[in-house]
C-alpha cells in the first residue's frame, strides 16, 4: 500500500490579505485572485494525482470556498466533508481588522512581528462588542468561550490534539486527507510535524494556494520530512510575500 | 420548540437542462443561470430565516456546486456537510446523454413519456462501455453495483430508507436539514412525505433553485402536508417550465 498523505492548503487571497488588515476569524470573502489560486491549487492536485479522499475545513468562508474551488477543479468535489472550528486561523484579539502597516507604523517593527510572530504573547483582546468580534456568533454556539484573542501557542494547544485524535490516524491508514485552513493554523500543524522550535517557528511562512504534500507512515510518523510542495518554485515566491506582509 | 425543517432544494439549471439532454448520473456543471438560480435560493433561505443547520448532497456536481453557492449566499458555508449517492438524480440508462426533443421525435410522445414518467418501468440499460456510464467511476467504489438504468420506482427504494434512517431523524428532533438534490431524487421524496400514489407522482414537477419547507413534527410526520415554497409564484413558474420539456 502507498502512503497515506496530508496535503495542506493555505486559502487563496482574501479581501484583508489585500488590503493588508489583520483578518483572524472575522469571516471574509476570497478575492477574484484567491479564488484564481485555489482553482489553480485544485488544478495541480489532479495534475500530480494526489487526489483526497476526504477534506477538512475550518468554519471560516476563505478556507471552505477554498476547498469547493480546489476541490471542483480537481474532480474531487464529492468527497466526504469535515468542518471544525478548531482549524481556524489565530484569533487576533484586538488587531483584528486593523490595518498592518498602520499597527507597524504606530507600534513599531518590534511590537509588531511580537505581535504576529511570538509563539506564547498573544495581542490584547478583543471588546465584546467589538464590530470584529465572534461573541454570538451562531457557529460557535458549542464552545465554553468564543477566544477573545490567541496567539500561536494557543493554537498548537486547541488544533493539535484534534488533528491527531482525527486526521492524523485517516493518513496513517493510507487516506490522502486535505486540510484546506489558515496561515498560523497551519503553522501549528507544521510545528508539530516537523517538530520545530518555538523559537524557530517565527521564519516559518505558508504560501497561498500551494499544496503542501507530507507523507506518512503507518505509525502516524512523516516520510518526507519538511514536506514537498507540488510546485516548489512557486510556492517558495509565495512564502517570500508572505514574509513581507505589513512592509 | 419550534418544529424542524426539511429544505428541499433542486439544484439550478445545468449545461444539459440547458441542451435539453437526459442527465441522470452523468456529472455535468451548472451554467451561470443556474449558479444564480441557487445563489438567489439562499438569499431566499436567509431573508425568511430560514437557517440551515445541516446539508445532505447526493455526490453530483450540479446539486453540490448549488449546496455551496446558496449555503455561501445564506452565510451558512459552516454547517456540517454530508454527501450520499442515494441522493443522486434517477439513472438514466441508455439515454443519458441524448437529446430529449430528439428521442420524443424518435419514439413518440407515448414512449417518451413512460420514459420520463412512468413510475416503475426503466429505460434501456446503458451499455457499460458508453462514455456516459459510471462504471468504474472511484466515487462509488463502495457500491456493490453501480446502476446501469432506474425507474422512479427504484429511486425510492435506494434514497427513502436512507432518507427515514439519517434525515427524517434530524428533522423531527428540531433540526432545519437542507436536502440538496434533484428532479427525481426530490419527487421520490416528495412521493413519500406526502403519500403520492404511483399514478399521482407522473404529475409532480419539482422547480429549480426553489426551496420547499417541510415541517416536521417530533413524530417524523408532516405539519403541512404538499409543503411551503418560500416563493409560492415563482415556483409555480418554474414547475410549469420543468412539465413543458422536451416540447
Amino acid at each position: 500500500m502507498s502512503n497515506g498523505k496530508l496535503i495542506l492548503l493555505r486559502h487563496g487571497q482574501s479581501e484583508w490579505n489585500e488590503s493588508n488588515q489583520f483578518t483572524g476569524w472575522v469571516d471574509v470573502n476570497l478575492t477574484e485572485k484567491g479564488r484564481q489560486e485555489a482553482i489553480a491549487g485544485g488544478k495541480l492536485l489532479k495534475e500530480k494525482g494526489v487526489l483526497p479522499d476526504v477534506v477538512y475545513t475550518s468554519l471560516l468562508r476563505r478556507a471552505i470556498t477554498t476547498a469547493n474551488l480546489a476541490l471542483d477543479a480537481a474532480d474531487r468535489h464529492w468527497i466526504p466533508v469535515i468542518r471544525n472550528w478548531r482549524l481556524n486561523e489565530r484569533h487576533y484579539g484586538k488587531l483584528q481588522g486593523l490595518n498592518k502597516a498602520e499597527i507597524r507604523e504606530k507600534f513599531g517593527e518590534e511590537q509588531f512581528m511580537e505581535w504576529r510572530r511570538s509563539y506564547g504573547t498573544p495581542p490584547p483582546e478583543i471588546d465584546a462588542d467589538n464590530e470584529y468580534s465572534q461573541v454570538g456568533d451562531p457557529r460557535y454556539y458549542n464552545l465554553p468561550q468564543v477566544p477573545l484573542t490567541e496567539c500561536l501557542k494557543d493554537v498548537v494547544a486547541r488544533f493539535v490534539p484534534y488533528f491527531t485524535d482525527n486526521i492524523l490516524p485517516r493518513a496513517a491508514k493510507g487516506e490522502q486527507v486535505l486540510v484546506a485552513a489558515h496561515g498560523n493554523s497551519l503553522r501549528a500543524l507544521v510545528k508539530y510535524l516537523d517538530n520545530i522550535s518555538d523559537d524557530d517557528i517565527a521564519g516559518l511562512n505558508i504560501p497561498t494556494g500551494q499544496p503542501l504534500v507530507y507523507e506518512i507512515n503507518e505509525d502516524g510518523s512523516v516520510a518526507n520530512p519538511g514536506g514537498t510542495y507540488l510546485d516548489p518554485e512557486a510556492a517558495a515566491a509565495g512564502a517570500a510575500a508572505v514574509a513581507s506582509q505589513g512592509k
